[in-house]
């Protein structure tokens, strides 16, 4: 049922074109598609064929460089109007992920030192960012993996929820990086993947790049995570992030807030890792973080399984927040920031740019 | 898809055979199934055909008077051989709940009181000590409504996990009896339903109840409780219970833990609704409860809807234990225990039977 054994290209640049995993599909299906143009980019964000606040802001960056490919033969005129087009519908995918909206400002940015030159140049320009933008994810993942992982112990059974892996970003992870990066350096570390629901990304994705690297991993469904801590079998949680506000205050898929309440009350470490462009200071708290509700059918079912009753009601918040005073420790690519608050987040990251 | 609206009829006996809804197809199917033996029961409980510690409870003491009426006919050593291997059938077809030993245990003393007499006497014993059962079951869980009823106020948004309605019962419910009792009393109470993975009790049964009564009803993933409580959309909760030991710990479908962790945090109260049935006072303490394992096929998907990835192992506790010291209060047939401990607990209710 599982597609084969393979190195895990999220996104990739091929043929003037983007391609992405359908993450949709998987594990029961492997398929690589492509995209052209930036609202196709943008159709592939909101339906979540990408997802992982990470993989989100390089797959809106390339889909703008896309769009400066397809329509840099066009007139100035249209030119300048379908990129603003494209930064717009880009902007609007998704809401909660502020890596978005930092690839687009980086995006920006060029074109706007740009702006008297040729399209052509600026086309190619705009491809270059967005090469760049992919090639540091990975580095910067790589950094968040090795500071990360002197947090474990051998032998740590780690929690994680969601996908904050290779999946999630352009190669590597976040928290499953963290993960990566202790076994590469010897340490024996076996999973705990909460399901995820509703689109069941702990099932699908978690589970399926931990089997492809043989790192053991145990599925649990996301009721389960108080069993699994109160019987003792849960050494730490490692989560991703899709924004942090000024205060420490962070925005993860729901049911992160759940895993963070339960870590306190049994004295297990929550660790959130996550690159600086996840940071927010423009946010005093998490409270002002846009929290993006999909359609009921994910929530009656998955996929075409649909088994609900019928006339139900249905909420689908996609992420919660969880307070900074319950975070262990902020793990960046800049090191591991301990007891995040607005003052020590100030300190330690706002020379980042 | 969802069944035509009916009076729900969990368990009938009907021409000499007991009948029983098929839980595993609702709501998309309606299906009541023939059982004609003890080991048929069995199967039906230990598959979940049947499921919920009342209603548990009330099939196996049907099992042992369908297999005395099968049997009656038969030499007295076959019809007792039989019977013992009835009793040994059913107690072995679900661990947790202790109804169901409860159940057995009445019909149990039946048969050995009546050990002399004819079969065919001794079986219509058992049928009429089976439908006992099952009429004080109605009767306790109106009593247990009208009782917990009056703790919730007009209003109230009230949490519930799994199905503790009368799909789980003989009929009108435990937690989804109380709910039943307040709005029959003129309270406007909406409900929030998990949906209770791996077999999603919530979404398929508790939904599907409260549709067929216009009892407002909003189906969340169990992930989503923690930002329900945190947006404050939370006024109570209200569980069934599988088996409560001396101490008043309670074992309940696995997340109940994680209910009142959250509830606890957000000092909202957290109700445990139960016939006394299933206090079990030979426990001292919930550590001693034991919980079943189910299998992972379970956690893997739903029904023939498979999607983990292909090599991952799988964790599937169908309970867990939920220290007494954070249930706000027991709601009984014979009233309402508040702050459950052994001491209270005896004094309330040792003189059960």
């Amino acid at each position: 049922m599982n597609a084969p054994l393979q190195k895990v290209e999220t996104l990739r640049w091929r043929n003037d074109h983007l391609e992405m995993i359908d993450q949709r599909l998987l594990p029961t299906e492997f398929k690589m598609v492509r995209f052209g143009s930036a609202a196709e980019v943008a159709a592939g964000i909101r339906d979540m064929v990408v997802r992982g606040a990470p993989a989100i802001g390089v797959a809106a960056a390339y889909g703008i460089a896309l769009e400066a490919r397809r329509l840099h033969v066009e007139n100035e005129q249209t030119f300048k109007c379908g990129l603003e087009s494209a930064f717009k519908q880009l902007a609007e995918s998704r809401p909660t992920a502020v890596n978005l909206f930092w690839a687009l400002d980086r995006m920006k940015s060029i074109w706007q030192s740009r702006q008297q030159e040729d399209a052509q140049v600026i086309a190619q320009r705009l491809l270059e960012e967005a090469e760049a933008i992919f090639s540091e994810d990975i580095q910067i993942n790589r950094a968040i993996g090795r500071h990360g992982a002197e947090l474990l112990k051998n032998g740590d059974r780690v929690l994680t929820h969601c996908n904050a892996g290779a999946l999630a970003t352009a190669g590597h992870g976040t928290a499953l990086g963290v993960i990566r990066s202790a076994v590469e350096g010897g340490k024996k570390i076996s999973v705990i993947a909460d399901e995820t629901r509703p689109f069941l990304q702990g099932a699908r994705l978690t589970a399926w790049e931990m089997v492809q690297e043989n790192i053991p991993v145990t599925l649990i469904t996301d009721n389960m995570a108080g069993f699994m801590m109160k019987s003792g079998e849960v050494d730490a949680v490692i989560v991703g992030a899709d924004r942090v506000a000024a205060n420490g205050d962070v925005a993860n898929k729901i049911g992160t807030y759940m895993l963070a309440v339960l870590a306190k009350q049994h004295d297990i470490p929550f660790y959130v890792a996550c690159p600086l462009s996840t940071l927010d200071f423009s946010i005093a708290t998490g409270d002002a973080i846009p929290i993006e509700e999909r359609s009921g059918h994910e929530v009656t079912g998955f996929r075409d399984c649909q088994w609900a009753a019928a006339g139900v009601n249905v909420r689908n918040p996609a992420f919660d927040v969880t307070p900074a005073e319950w975070v262990t420790a902020l793990i960046t690519e800049k090191g591991v920031l301990h007891s995040p608050d607005t003052e020590r987040l100030q300190q330690k990251f706002t020379c980042r740019t």
